[in-house]
This record gives C-alpha cells, sequence and structure tokens, in this order.
C-alpha cells in the first residue's frame, strides 16, 4: 500500500507506504547496517541497487558498473511509486489517493565515507549538481510540482545505512512546509515590497551575532527563530527563487561554504546525527520574486519531545547567538 | 534567557530557553539518570524539587514531605518564566517577547516506576485527576489561555529522567498545533454542521477496522492518517470540548482505557519510547460546538528523518488498519 492520505481534521497528508513495512521488533531504532552485509552504496556493489539514472563517470565506463564519482538510484523502498497520482478514494469521510512520485537515492560517494564532511569541496560540488541534474529532469515531468532534496546522517537523524547518501523525492503536491513558506514569504512582499529572505541576509550580514561564514555569493548563520540547537541556514546573497537555475561556478562556492559548515558542525559537536533540506521553489513557480532557495542543517543533538509535537513549537535550550559563536569559533 | 522569537517567514513561535543550557555534548541524548544520582521524584527526595503545586496526600502528612501518590511540582528547568509576557521587543526585522508561562511535573508515583502501564488503574485515575485539578486551578489566572499536558517515556522520546512523569505548560496562546485543528474543525462544523471529531468516533465505530477498544464513554483507534507507526488517539464518545469538564467517574472510566492501551503498545512493541499530549479547547473558549478534547499517543518506533522536517508531512510504514489489528490481537 502506498497512499497519500488526508487528515480530516487539518487536512495534512500522510504518506502510508507499507511495502516498506517491516515487524514492529525490526521497526525500532533501525540498526544501521554496513558490518554484516556488503553495502549497496560501495564500488562493486552496483547490482545491489535498482539501475542507475545518473552517474558521473570516467569516460568509456559501463552504467551500473564502477567508475562513478556520484550515483543516482531509484529508491529499493521508496515512499512514493512512480505512476499517475490517479483517482481520490473517498469512503464519506476520509480521502486518499495513490502515493504518486519519485524517490531516488544519490550516492555521495563510491567509498565507505560515512560524513559528507569528509568527502571535500569537489566532492560535494559533485553531489550540489546531481541534485542541480536531476531537478532539471523531473522539472520536465509535469505530474511533479515539487522536488525536495533531503540528507538523513546518523542513526538518530532516521538514517538506515551509513554511507553518506541523500535523497530525493519529487511529489504531485508543493509540500506543507513549503507551502507555509511560501505563504509567509508572499505576505511579507505585499507589505514591505522585499523577499523576507534577502532582508534576512542584509539583517545577519549587518548584525553578524549569528553569522557563521559568509564567501562571495552565499552567507551561512543560525536562523533568529533556530528550532534546534545549532541549525544553520544557508542562503545565496543574491535573489535566487530557484537552486536547479545555479550554474557550475555557484555549485563550487556552495560545496565549500556547505563543506565549512559540516566541518564546523562535526567539530562543535563531535560528528552528530544531522538532516540537511533544501527548499525551493515549486517547478511551476520558479521566477518568484519574494521566494529564495535555502539549505536547512538540523543538527540532532537533541530529542523531539512531547511538547513539540503537541503545541507544533519547539523549545531550544542554546541561543542561535551562542551557537553561532561556538561554530565560528572551531579551528578549521 | 527565556523567549518567544518568532519566525519572521512563517509567524511560529521557538520559545530559546537558556538557563536549562548545557554544554555541547551534555545536549547529545540525554542519559536518563536514576542509576548514580538519587531519583529527585522517588518518595522521601521530595526536598530535591521545588515546594509542591499539588498533592494528593494521606490525611496529616505535610507538605513536600512523604504520604502522597501523586504530587505535582514546578519543573526546575523550567522553559518559560512565570510572570507577565511583557512588551513585545523588535530589532527592526525580528521580534520576540519573554516567554511567560508555567511548566510543571505531574510526578506519577511515588515509587520509583517507569512505565505508566504498571501502575495501575487507580494510579492513573490520579493523575487524570491531577491533571484536571491543575487545569482549573490555571484556568482562574487569565494570563493563561493553554494549557498543554504531554508525556515523554523512554530517552528516545525525550525523556531526561525516567521516574513516571508528564508535564504541563501554561501559555498565553494557544499552540500552532491545536489552532490548526481548531481552524480545521471550524470549517468541517461550517459545512457539514456537525463536529468532526463526533463524526470520526462514528465512522470508527462502525468501520472498526481501526478500532481498539471501547468503553461506555470512550473509544481508542489508530487515526485513519496516522503520522507515526502505532499512534493511537482516545476521544469521549460523547461531544467534550474541553478535558478540564471531566468528572471523577468519567477519569476513572478513561483511566482504565489509557491503561489498556499503555499495556497493549508496551507488549505489541516491546516497551516502545512514547509521547502523548491532551489536547483540549482554549481555556478562554471552552463551549465550543465544534472541537473535541482528545489524547494522542505517539510511540516512537521510528525517527523522523529529513522528508518530515523538510515536508512537514509524514512517511508512516504501518497501516493504521494493521497496527490496530495487531494491538487488537495482544492478550491481555
Amino acid at each position: 500500500m502506498r497512499e497519500f492520505r488526508k487528515d480530516v481534521i487539518t487536512g495534512r497528508c500522510t504518506i502510508i507506504s507499507t511495502d516498506r513495512a517491516k515487524r514492529p521488533q525490526q521497526l525500532f531504532r533501525e540498526n544501521l547496517s554496513g558490518e554484516a552485509e556488503p553495502c549497496p552504496f560501495c564500488l562493486g556493489n552496483e547490482h545491489q541497487t535498482p539501475p542507475e539514472v545518473l552517474a558521473y563517470r570516467t569516460p568509456s565506463t559501463q552504467p551500473d558498473a564502477p567508475g562513478w564519482s556520484v550515483r543516482v538510484v531509484p529508491n529499493k523502498y521508496p515512499a512514493v511509486v512512480n505512476d499517475d497520482p490517479g483517482a481520490c478514494h473517498s469512503d464519506g469521510l476520509y480521502q486518499s489517493t495513490r502515493a504518486a512520485g519519485v524517490h531516488e537515492v544519490i550516492v555521495e560517494t563510491p567509498s565507505h565515507v560515512k560524513l559528507m564532511a569528509r568527502l571535500g569541496d569537489q566532492q560535494i560540488a559533485a553531489v550540489l549538481r546531481a541534485y542541480h541534474d536531476r531537478m532539471l529532469e523531473l522539472k520536465k515531468d509535469t505530474r511533479w510540482r515539487y522536488v525536495l532534496i533531503y540528507k538523513n546522517q546518523g542513526a538518530t537523524a532516521g538514517a538506515t545505512l551509513e554511507h553518506a547518501h541523500s535523497q530525493l523525492i519529487a511529489l504531485p503536491e508543493t509540500p506543507p512546509s513549503v507551502v507555509e513558506e511560501l505563504h509567509g514569504a508572499r505576505v511579507y512582499f505585499s507589505s514591505m515590497g522585499r523577499c523576507v529572505y534577502c532582508d534576512i541576509v542584509q539583517h545577519e550580514l549587518c548584525d553578524r551575532k549569528r553569522l557563521i561564514a559568509e564567501s562571495e555569493r552565499f552567507i551561512a548563520f543560525c536562523p533568529y527563530a533556530s528550532r534546534f540547537p545549532y541549525e544553520t541556514w544557508i542562503l545565496p546573497k543574491h535573489h535566487a527563487p530557484t537552486f536547479e537555475c545555479t550554474d557550475g561556478a555557484e555549485c563550487d562556492e556552495l560545496s565549500r561554504c556547505l563543506n565549512e559548515i559540516l566541518i564546523r558542525l562535526d567539530r562543535a559537536l563531535a560528528d552528530p546525527s544531522l538532516n540537511y533540506v533544501l527548499h525551493s521553489s515549486p517547478l511551476d513557480e520558479p521566477a518568484s520574486i519574494y521566494y529564495h532557495w535555502h539549505f536547512e542543517i538540523l543538527p540532532k543533538v537533541t530529542q523531539v519531545a512531547g511538547f513539540e509535537w503537541g503545541s507544533g513549537s519547539f523549545i531550544n535550550p542554546v541561543a542561535p547567538e551562542e551557537a553561532a559563536r561556538l561554530m565560528r569559533e572551531v579551528v578549521l
């Protein structure tokens, strides 16, 4: 079963995806493999994944064989099914549709490296280019309105395989978190006549209390209302609604910025589990004047608990000013 | 520092509460104490907590001394400060106010018991009465619009002490999750002329696929769009907007229902970490015709990961019909 199910009270959708189901005991803290079983993401084990949809390869090497530096494959246990959304089913009260979408894995290196921060700038630049290239490719398919790119690194961040990788889900609708940001950004633009993200960039550059790093075109800082300790956002300084419009030189510069932040986090927090997410404009609203793509990097150093689930708010025990100071002080 | 900080894009507030702050290493998976240090919630250690605000005691015992069965104390490390909200501060772009509120701990037993399911019906009934009594008391203070009651059981659910306890936060504003539910319920009522929760109760009683347990006045089921595997809701069958209007007989019956669900979860999932939250009408909107109080019980058997943080949606690998079936089959 792979269904989008709508909560009749709030209207939010859950993906019920039971082809991934395991027995209850197996659901418990999924163990990171890599010890007992051969890692499906390592060089030479290409046959353990579905056939690649993209790979950066040395000339004259074969698909699904060694010779690649970054490799994108369909997720073997997809949460969504690459098919048309189909009709909406209703039983009088509840509604569902087929969970249509594309679920892919970006294997970030052929070596069994666990932390993205160990890959180096050039390899991270190739990963970012893979995001870019897959977004452009999936954009051609008009069934998909949104491509969400995210990373789970470490068991407590939800990773089930330790080999460095990120994931991509293309969806027929823009997800609620992005809808909320788009709405807020639109409201801000209506009243102020400016992109709220551009204003945040200027404010953080001026204020510098929450600034961690900047380069010619990018800025990294702990956001003012950080939900998590050491939460870090990376934004382009200039207005840029869509990540997929980023060019090669920008990807190179961004990779250096992202790598620096990951190294600072690893050193400040002793290799924390972390998630990151890439938020960009919906595929069919590319030229937004009010929205600005960005990375949100979310270290998992505290547990999300009852207050957060019950309230929809967060309690953060580390002021972002203090988190930024600690990260600035890391010796590189 | 204890501040409500508003995200300028989405308008959502985070509580930055740094008096609880620890060094980075200590933030990592907070170890459940109880081994090395004496447990502050155990009988005889009453001096280790702030003075009690409520306790059910045997006659002629003294406050903050043995003789209690359930004890409510201010949280020693409160996320909010019991003071007036004060003025809103703005630096031109960002806004904050003092994080005003009340943060209390409900110690559910004088014995060092870890799982609420081991307390028995009568003790759980006393815990529910403590929720009820504190809500009524805090309702008298017009600074608070909402009382959120929640439980963190087990380290991966965010518990920092293992002795069975729950928590309460009184807030000057209704939290976003409840605002979202109230809004959805209002919209449903406008179009259907009925309470959406009452319709869900009738649907689940009729359909029975997701039903786990029912009694004369309560129903427990896995919701149709469950975000988490084995997510379970408990609702009164009759329309009831406010938990604090529940009478003694209802608390007794509810305690049996809650206990049964906790036992079924513990047996089906081998004592999982879990959170629960109690959602009730805001204190100043008690007679709502469209909203219905309920418990949401959220076992933590999978990790919330990048997809969830990036999208605001959930991927659930266990169909609620299957979860309910497994929980019904537990032998009590």
